[in-house]
């Protein structure tokens, strides 16, 4: 079984992860006995960890290269963002919720998101005992902002946006549900797990520089071509993080932050290597890429007379019935459905226009 | 940075992870872009997370082999054992607290243990919203059973017993918690997350052959040799594996049961490729080998007039003085202390007697 053949991407159309950045797949082989969850022991994976958050930092708007001087001013900080290479999202979002629980004093503490946030969020809620209330997003499936304020009471801790959903990659009002948020007393925290090394070339309003967020998760793992596992959490003030910390007995460091005690040196060192060969252009090319590719696609599907969703971000959601899509899995293709029952295509770095040319001709063929 | 030199374990003796198996690295660089969090998108991984699973039941008393054929009967099961592939021990001690809490009907459930578990207890405690009730372990540093039978009630959801403690590599009397655990209607979880590579060459009681356990933590990427993250977490009832499932709309597969969303199938491969190698002849040599050199080692602290706890397996706990300790972290030596204050020297597959014979000429020049 060792000498299984590893995962090709040839007819992955379903992942939100893709073929890391060759450097990250060299830096991740040569890290991968190493803990960053015990950073004085493994400390030259502890320094790359810094250098990843702090790269994090510059996409997300806490670097010193923010767009927004005011937002600088709002964000005094000593050293690095405050944040940590996590698994994944769903930690971060975890994570997110958990600190926003404990800084927080609600008795029966819930989270208000929309209904387009990741099932994470409803795995975060069982796991932490606080209610999530979701609630109904508008006809673009971005989140309601008078539906969101209607359900935030004296009890919620987070109110979440997406910035690059999953379903059909749209971005909520951020600064709306900032200020929803801060009203009512509580944090604000932004998904942008996939959306988050793509939203940089657009004009978007998503990150720290553009609205008093107090937190986000954005994924080195999946559009910024990291290695597994490489998710992001970053705090906008140092109190996030410590409402997270547990002492750490019998490790040469004194406390820790994150929800898993070991953690993966080849995430973090493939994370760093991505960003470092990537960061800003590399990223800005490809988020061209991806761009033209998915409107160039949802165009050849209209075409052919399917109902194909707006594309903001290089998300394609098409309406196809049961028939073809069985018969394209059939054909190898994988695909995945929305909760509504249509396909969503996802077009990362290992999607070329080559592989969607064989996609529709496979399509054609099963009309 | 992503230059940086990879960790070398030359002076480590503070770590309870090692230099993987050249085959666990191998099947993880194959493996470096799956996802077994995503089985039908990335079926590969998938089934080499059966067969870890499969093999790490073995281990644990859950196989075909187990020496206690009333248990076999005890264990009806149709597939391999009920368990995944965790990111580490923490996750999987979080999660065998969060199945016990949800399969628990406790309106404030709590978890009794001793004073020796891992700190990962304190953390699930903190972020399931559970007690946990720690008590005092014996004069040899194991759990006291008249101690554990008196903190249990009838909020109690789960008894944990140790089996390779994190300071002193001791094993818990694990029938008798379990036998205290089921008569106040709890469940009985063991954490073997290092241990569990070493005993089956011992003749402790630790595993789900020995008594009606409920739940292990057993970890490859510790003792196992497979590349990090390779946690193990496994459970004698599919019940146990239920509780933790939530649905996943957007994936192919119908719902998760893992804390974390997005896994490394590196780990994964990683971990079927090191016990394939290793398991049991290769763990047996390791076991037989290390525990010598404890010995060995314990003897000459000794000889130099040191106080040495006595060895159960390959973990040394001395006395050393602050002067001492200190001089010799800046030789390079990478070591922890146990909350007492005593130093805790770890023989790993890495550790060798010419690294320990450095260590003991390092000391004798601090004197």
């Amino acid at each position: 079984m060792q000498r299984a053949a590893p995962q090709t991407f040839d007819r992955v159309l379903s992942s939100m992860c893709t073929e890391p950045h060759p450097a990250a797949r060299e830096a991740a082989e040569r890290f991968l006995a190493t803990n960053p969850g015990d950073p004085a022991t493994y400390a030259e994976v502890g320094e790359l960890e810094t250098r990843t958050v702090t790269m994090l930092g510059e996409l997300a708007g806490l670097g010193s290269d923010r767009p927004n001087e005011a937002e600088v001013r709002a964000t005094a900080r000593d050293g690095p963002p405050h944040g940590y290479v996590t698994s994944g999202g769903t930690e971060a979002n975890i994570q997110a919720v958990r600190s926003a629980r404990n800084r927080g004093d609600a008795a029966e503490p819930n989270v208000v998101a929309p209904e387009s946030v990741h099932f994470s969020f409803t795995k975060a809620a069982e796991v932490l005992g606080v209610e999530l209330r979701t609630v109904p997003t508008d006809a673009d499936h971005r989140a309601d902002v008078d539906a969101v304020a209607a359900a935030v009471d004296e009890g919620t801790v987070l109110v979440v946006g997406v910035a690059g959903s999953t379903e059909y990659g749209r971005v909520d009002p951020i600064p709306e549900l900032a200020e929803i948020a801060h009203e009512t007393g509580a944090y604000c925290h932004v998904d942008a797990a996939w959306g988050g090394f793509l939203l940089p070339f657009t004009d978007h309003e998503w990150h720290f520089g553009h609205a008093p967020i107090d937190s986000m998760t954005i994924d080195p793992h999946k559009c910024g071509r990291a290695v597994i596992p490489a998710g992001g959490l970053l705090f906008r003030e140092r109190a996030g993080m410590d409402a997270l910390a547990v002492d750490t007995p019998y490790l040469e460091s004194a406390s820790q932050a994150s929800l898993t005690g070991t953690r993966s040196g080849a995430g973090v060192a493939g994370a760093a290597a991505a960003m470092e060969a990537l960061w800003p252009d590399g990223y800005r090319r490809e988020y061209e890429r991806a761009d033209g590719l998915a409107g160039w696609f949802a165009g050849e599907l209209r075409e052919r007379g399917f109902d194909v969703a707006d594309v903001e971000l290089p998300i394609v959601v098409v309406d196809l019935s049961a028939r073809a899509f069985d018969a394209l899995r059939d054909r190898g293709w994988r695909l995945s459905r929305t909760e509504s029952g249509l396909v969503r295509i996802v077009v990362m770095p290992h999607v070329t226009r080559e592989m969607l040319r064989e996609f529709l001709a496979d399509l054609d063929g099963t009309r």
